[in-house]
């Protein structure tokens, strides 16, 4: 009983979208999220009484609450432990808008595991994962984010009584912005200034207790609270808190890499640097979580395309589908290109990940600084593409995609926080051109070849003209010498222009702050590369051929468009030609045209559950309108015919 | 005892802010804008009593209600009479989310205006007027937005009792979205198919009432309520609406032009499009309303990147405000400029629109498509664009810049609305198209000279390569004349490629689909070059050399950013070669250092007021983070120290 245009659509498919889904998910998770989806689906107190978008800000953290406790009783009977099936039992329930344990599982767990020495796990892990103690992690402050270095938050050392004293000196110096510290969390994770007999120490990492177990009220010295609503996370308690004079004991110093004795010597940790690692990993999911945000959006405009008719490209016959107009296409197709090479990115990230973890046990670090450079350019890269994708995604859902019905509202809110939290994309994507310029400078000063396989282009010569041609496209090989052309040249330019200006006096920090517009763009430009690259492999291991030649299209089409998206810098130097440009451009339109038949498969492949998805306009039935009519019916603007507003002020004002 | 950083700032500026003000409001409405500030600075009743950020949904609506009624009583004191005063009378107090008589005054009124016949408009208007009636337009359904002519409401008419009856054949009937049709309405003008006979005349309107004057229930034959929660305009109940056989009196179709007799006649209009005019007035309005969003967030993303320091540029010292690091400018100076630019065309289009009616009293209705065509491509041009800056303001002021405490997440909520309300951005760019396609035809003819001014450029052979050099810059004319060339190459490239299709068997239709993607770039840059010219002719007209000087930056680096936009396009048939774009990269930085001194007084001189901008972040005094703490403790959160969710739900679970 779908809705035929849909069930169409599904028939056109050239491929299998099980089997499309199994490379996505892997086929042994594939089973055990149907497994959970059926599970959610068959218990009803897992369920919201009411669609979210209706409740108050305090309903929705009512329902969370509820919810996330039923959950946790449910976790023993369905036998799982996985982090990908906690994660996506969780995205079927909580939805993508916070809980009142989001900090705790994700940072505050996670923390107390990697910062902490043997005793102290041994005292706080056990009562942490029982749930005795609910903990967030609070570094931020009013005044400072990106600089923390500067934090203003102080933790003095008082060796008579092995104690430290924690203040907030100032205004600025109040923590904000921490999740679940404003009502929920117990304890927190404070990074303050460690002071030791008069000198500073840098940031260092506490446990604080803020609220009394019994009686969860806040402990005398601590002034926390909710930090209002926001463009997404609302069900998310994120909190401000302020110190006066709170001791806490030596030992709630984490002190797994840095330490401070009882009488207040200081000790260095080995690595500097191995704090990194936590980082990197947030970053490495968040690249997999930023692509399953898009292919949500996808699922919701493309679905909603084949299902809205308007207007006749041949006058007096049926309305055609939206989704066959070329401007809908150009709309939407590129953001599924974008979701497919985001997903497999991700997955190639974190097996990075596992690489240099594992690495890092033999105590080799070489590679740290190449993926902490490739993190930080993708958080920054993907998540800025994401959200526009998103929004291309609701605008082609025309008046409908405003509606908080078709989820995308929503979904942006929260997907575009990702540009902003976990580092701030410009600042991070100026931490990748500082991994960039000394690279550059090896290669520079000889070296033939790098240790580091992301950046081994910058030690070849390629040519200065690309070889692109009007039967281009079927093989990558010559669309990615094109990314890695545009790479290498934005990344020499700019070293050269920063040494130029060095040379006539300008100081280093002030030669990186003018050329920062064009190292910005270095980083995308070396970023991109590594996408377009990682997308291209994934063809390689795709053993089932009709998904190859499916997907071959989508990095077709995926390498064609980024291309004309970077033709402005690519067509300055010669490197490509306006005749080049044209054939990318024709190359585009004939990948949209293979692309067509396929696109509804291709975003069932994503298997996201309509009771994840949350869109009325993405129903997998596509039984939209019937939908729209009843999801409005439950307006609690709608309990009743006449409401307050009007009996109140307008109806004695008209009479 | 303002933030000092910002008074620093303010005393660099180089002209005078009041001046400044003046061109941009005129002084007499700047003079009455500041008596309206003051009067509802000192009248607390007009006044929230907490930050609407804080309210739920059916508040909103109760203090907009409140608050709009309150605003009407005081109205007659105040003896403002202009739309530009009362305008802004009503920013400052109602914000711009909507309130019940939103659509009422400015859809209903006007169209009772223009489209009833004398009898009508003396019967309905008084009444309308002095609210007795409050009514809406509802013409949107739940399967129809842009085509129109497929709308499926059906007014049927009956000789025998001289009535319409009105109905709702299907699901896909519902009206849907019209402002203020949920709750607030008692009548509507319903726009549904005219059947006289059994034949369909097309799209008609009607006035219906849908509630009892008395006791505001929906008469019998009405189903009527609330759309649910949105983006934006969330004060606003925005409603559907169901008719089943509804009888209405013949009088009560609109027949200010076509009309039906007593006995089932249709009587025709003269001119067919007269129809237009209102709609390229709300989209002329919408151009200098879309403006304002943007300098509200330049406003705040400006000042506060003025009174954020983090970070050090030189190792040790003081740390820097934001606004000194290249990226930070590069994000809001191009938002800057764009506000400006389109504030100024705004003034022009209304000027336009104004010459229009003039001409239309005397029957000549020429300049009419052109104005159609323009209007379109800027509300399209100009909507995308603020919705970008209004993000690029957001994210430059991190964190902070995702709390509602802001305002961006809320005006780029209502901002971006705009991109699909009054005609889907993508169809106007379209629209305009088909009128470029049919001028490219004229001027391929052979005619020598346009009826038109603004295609005037079609008629003219340029250069082919442009003579933009190191020095240029001083000269807007080699500027303009690529954003000529630039327009002119794209209309009739994609003129020929269309022609090229039709000559081997494509349909005109298919043809124009298939390339639609390239005739909304050429509408774009036909728009493009609209407005640059718009804003560049404006400094003719400044007579203060102060402000003139400062202008005129800002307009060279508002053309030469955008020209660096379009590079890909300019570079492609060798218009410009890579060198002038590194002189235009060139020329754009400099002028970001031009600029700098100037930019908060450049925001100031928007003259907007704090109670307008709602926006802790974009204080006209710089006391952000004192005000952000005191915000955040008004959140309903922060009642009480223990929330209900955690002692119902996480406590026993805890214990």
């Amino acid at each position: 009983g779908d809705n035929v245009d849909l069930s169409e659509e599904r028939r056109k498919a050239k491929f299998c979208v099980d089997s499309l889904s199994e490379l996505l998910h892997g086929a042994e998770h594939l089973k055990r999220r149907r497994m959970i989806a059926k599970f959610v689906e068959e218990t009803p107190e897992l369920h919201d009484v009411l669609p979210t978008a209706f409740m108050s800000r305090e309903q929705k953290i009512e329902n969370a609450s509820r919810k996330i406790i039923t959950l946790l009783k449910h976790m023993p009977s369905l036998n799982i432990s996985s982090f990908e099936d906690i994660f996506y039992y969780q995205s079927l329930v909580m939805h993508l808008d916070g809980h009142p344990l989001s900090l705790h599982s994700v940072v505050f767990l996670p923390t107390l595991m990697q910062l902490t020495d043997g005793e102290q796990r041994k005292k706080w892990l056990p009562r942490a994962m029982n749930l005795e103690v609910i903990g967030t992690y609070a570094q931020t402050e009013l005044g400072h984010g990106t600089n923390l270095r500067k934090l203003e938050t102080t933790a003095i050392y008082d060796t008579n009584n092995e104690q430290f004293i924690i203040n907030s000196p100032t205004i600025t110096s109040t923590k904000w912005w921490p999740g679940n510290l404003g009502k929920m969390s117990n304890y927190a994770i404070v990074v303050a200034q460690l002071y030791l007999n008069g000198e500073c120490y840098g940031p260092h990492q506490f446990i604080v207790q803020l609220r009394d177990e019994n009686t969860h009220l806040p402990l005398p010295g601590i002034t926390v609270g909710d930090i209002g609503p926001k463009f997404g996370f609302n069900t998310n308690d994120n909190g401000f808190l302020r110190f006066d004079s709170v001791r806490i004991p030596r030992q709630q110093m984490l002190m797994g890499f840095s330490k401070v004795t009882r009488n207040g010597e200081y000790v260095k940790p080995i690595h500097e640097k191995l704090g990194y690692g936590s980082m990197v990993f947030i970053r490495s999911v968040m690249i997999s979580q930023q692509a399953l945000f898009l292919a949500m959006a996808c699922t919701i405009g493309i679905r909603y395309s084949c299902v809205r008719r308007q207007g006749e490209i041949t006058p007096g016959s049926l309305e055609i589908k939206v989704i066959d107009y070329q401007t809908q296409q150009y709309r939407l197709f590129p953001q599924l290109a974008r979701a497919y090479a985001y997903w497999f990115t991700g997955n190639c990230v974190r097996a990075l990940y596992a690489q240099v973890l594992d690495e890092l046990k033999a105590n080799k670090i070489e590679l740290l600084p190449e993926l902490h450079a490739l993190s930080s350019g993708l958080k920054a890269v993907v998540t800025h593409q994401v959200a526009i994708g998103i929004e291309q995604c609701r605008m082609a859902c025309g008046g409908h995609g405003y509606s908080d019905a078709s989820g995308l509202p929503q979904l942006y809110g929260i997907a575009v926080g990702g540009c902003t939290y976990e580092g701030d994309n410009i600042v991070l994507l100026l931490q990748t051109a500082r991994y960039l310029m000394k690279k550059a400078k090896t290669a520079l000063d000889g070296k033939k070849h790098s240790s580091s396989e992301s950046i081994e282009y910058l030690f070849c010569e390629g040519s200065l003209k690309s070889s692109i041609n009007q039967s281009s496209g079927s093989d990558h090989t010559v669309l990615i010498e094109a990314f890695e052309h545009l790479a290498r040249r934005l990344i020499f330019t700019v070293y050269d222009r920063m040494e130029n200006l060095k040379k006539y006096g300008t100081t280093s920090e002030e030669a990186f702050n003018e050329c920062s517009v064009d190292l910005c763009k270095a980083s995308r430009a070396h970023t991109r590369l590594f996408i377009a690259k990682a997308f291209s492999n994934k063809l390689a291991v795709i053993a089932d051929p009709n998904i190859a030649t499916v997907i071959k299209d989508v990095v077709t089409f995926y390498l064609a468009h980024e291309l004309i998206e970077c033709a402005a810098a690519l067509l300055e130097d010669g490197y490509l030609s306006g005749q080049q440009v044209a054939y990318l451009r024709a190359l585009s339109y004939r990948m949209m045209d293979s692309m067509r038949g396929n696109v509804v498969a291709l975003v069932d492949a994503f298997d996201i559950n309509d009771r994840e998805l949350n869109s009325v306009l993405g129903r997998r039935d596509g039984k939209v309108y019937e939908n729209l009519l009843k999801w409005a019916q439950l307006s609690p603007l709608n309990n009743a015919d006449v409401i307050n507003a009007y009996k109140e002020y307008l109806e004695p004002y008209m009479k």
